[in-house]
């Protein structure tokens, strides 16, 4: 039995949660952006943080506070470890960006401590543990950024399983991310109330044609599908530009576009890249033209998963 | 240009609506039973019914009164046609016993009168017209039942497209309608009220994996998904038994099961025909149990279509 490493690095992508029609299940991952975790495995049974670097350093150092120092305490506990594990974290995604932010440093630091483990678990078993992580910052186990991380690409994510859906290698999306924070508890709040049967029945369909699109490689359902008539009109009169943005978007033949997760990032999905830039730079244009500057990341969506770095 | 025939038939089976997680969307044809129109083309600009027989002869015979005559006056009206049609209905299916019955006469009349015209069209072009057919019935316009019986076996049904999906051929399901009607008025009221967006949530995450297991030919998908969290617990009530006719499928090996359409019919999705005919008797017990005879139905999930008589 050869000795397990003592330190791991691993890096997790942003991730667009609910993709419009999958509201908390289903999300892909944005190539290029992430967080790093650096995870040492220690003598004492214990999880702390040592430090936070990078876009946002005000984030709690008390592991339970935080959505990486969470899920290694949930690991922990369920596989009885004798050790404990101490981080760093370097965060790339700003919060309040509808990217994933807190999702990606909890899978960094599980995958980062996965590699530190005798018996290293699957990324499907990771899953639990990175649902608990999760739950410490929006207080409830929904794994439509997590999931995607763990796998790469468009995933389905149910209270207890992980689905990758196929999509097409050229498919790719434009995520633009104006520079306004919304904080996911305001956008939650949006959400309050009571809802009608009929509009679940038209959002129940468009996900069923983006699903049968991506899995057919069939553009035409995924244009028919990818339009959210439950959560966006709730959510949009929160975003500054957010009606033009979309409709630049589909000026520029993107195949659809909508919020990416809580907002205020929009995302477009496009046949290729080639499309995604062109969407993108008029939905950046459409974002100045509110006021606000923004960031653009292009992804493919069947994009890349969180992974150990050498 | 050859003479038009004058007279046609047309057998429509009949189908299990909602089939659980898609309530309004989602359906698949049932082998073995439906009714039979019989059209002729007249001169007349009109279209009349002259006869109603079989399992229902109550029905309204004013044509705009009925879902067969109402689809008729629909294709007349879009194509222009100078010419009408007459028709008589031998109806197999009962109504009220979630089974598709008004929705099977729609389809038949459609398919019928559609070998009469100079230029007919294909099941999807006649879907519009049997939605508005089914809308003189129903009150709304929901393709779940007219949608598989147009292209045969699982069919996704939004409100301007049918995409049939793919099921392993193997695949069975067992229909136990008990002799019991229960008005889709009823069972409709019984949806009133406001939902909460969680329930959305879960309802969706199970109409997902019930999709991508059915193309992919995954049963443990289907396992995983084909449970109705949103609609089965506000009509199941309505149902004497159906706790226990349930209990009894999944005793029996089913994938999952439900209520069909609008009820007091219930289906039970099985992943070969000898698992289907086991959980059918089962079920059939149940309900003898409660006090109800019952038909037992068995069919391919990806069964037959509508289709011209010889």
């Amino acid at each position: 039995m050869s000795a397990a490493r003592r330190e791991a690095r691993a890096f997790a992508p942003g991730s667009v949660g609910n993709v419009g029609v999958g509201f908390d299940v289903l999300g892909h991952s944005i190539a290029g952006i992430g967080d790093i975790a650096t995870v040492r495995r220690i003598d004492e049974p214990t999880v702390r943080i040592n430090a936070i670097r990078g876009t946002v350093t005000d984030l709690p150092l008390e592991a339970e506070r935080n959505t990486a120092g969470g899920a290694l305490i949930a690991l922990r506990e369920a596989l009885a470890l004798s050790f404990g594990f101490e981080l760093e974290l370097d965060k790339g995604i700003p919060l309040g960006s509808g990217l994933g932010g807190s999702a990606a440093s909890c899978v960094a630091a599980l995958v980062a401590a996965n590699a530190l483990l005798d018996a290293p678990l699957s990324p499907h078993a990771l899953y639990p543990h990175a649902l608990a992580g999760e739950a410490v910052a929006s207080g409830g186990r929904h794994g439509d950024n997590v999931g995607p991380m763990l796998l790469g690409g468009l995933v389905l994510a149910t209270a207890d399983r992980l689905t990758k859906i196929d999509v097409p290698a050229g498919w790719h999306a434009a995520v633009v991310h104006p520079h306004a924070v919304l904080e996911t508890r305001r956008a939650r709040e949006a959400l309050a109330g009571a809802y009608a049967l009929k509009e679940f029945v038209a959002q129940s369909a468009n996900l069923a044609q983006v699903l049968l699109g991506c899995e057919r490689g069939d553009a035409s359902l995924v244009r028919a599908g990818l339009s959210d008539v439950l959560v966006e009109p709730r959510r949009a009169p929160l975003i500054a530009g957010f009606a033009e943005v979309k409709q630049a978007a589909l000026d520029s033949g993107a195949m659809g576009a909508s919020i990416s997760g809580a907002g205020p990032s929009v995302f477009a999905w496009c046949e290729d890249e080639a499309t995604a830039r062109r969407a993108g730079a008029s939905m950046a244009a459409a974002f100045a033209n509110a006021g606000f500057a923004s960031d653009l990341h292009l992804t493919p969506i069947n994009g890349t998963a969180a992974e150990v770095l050498a």
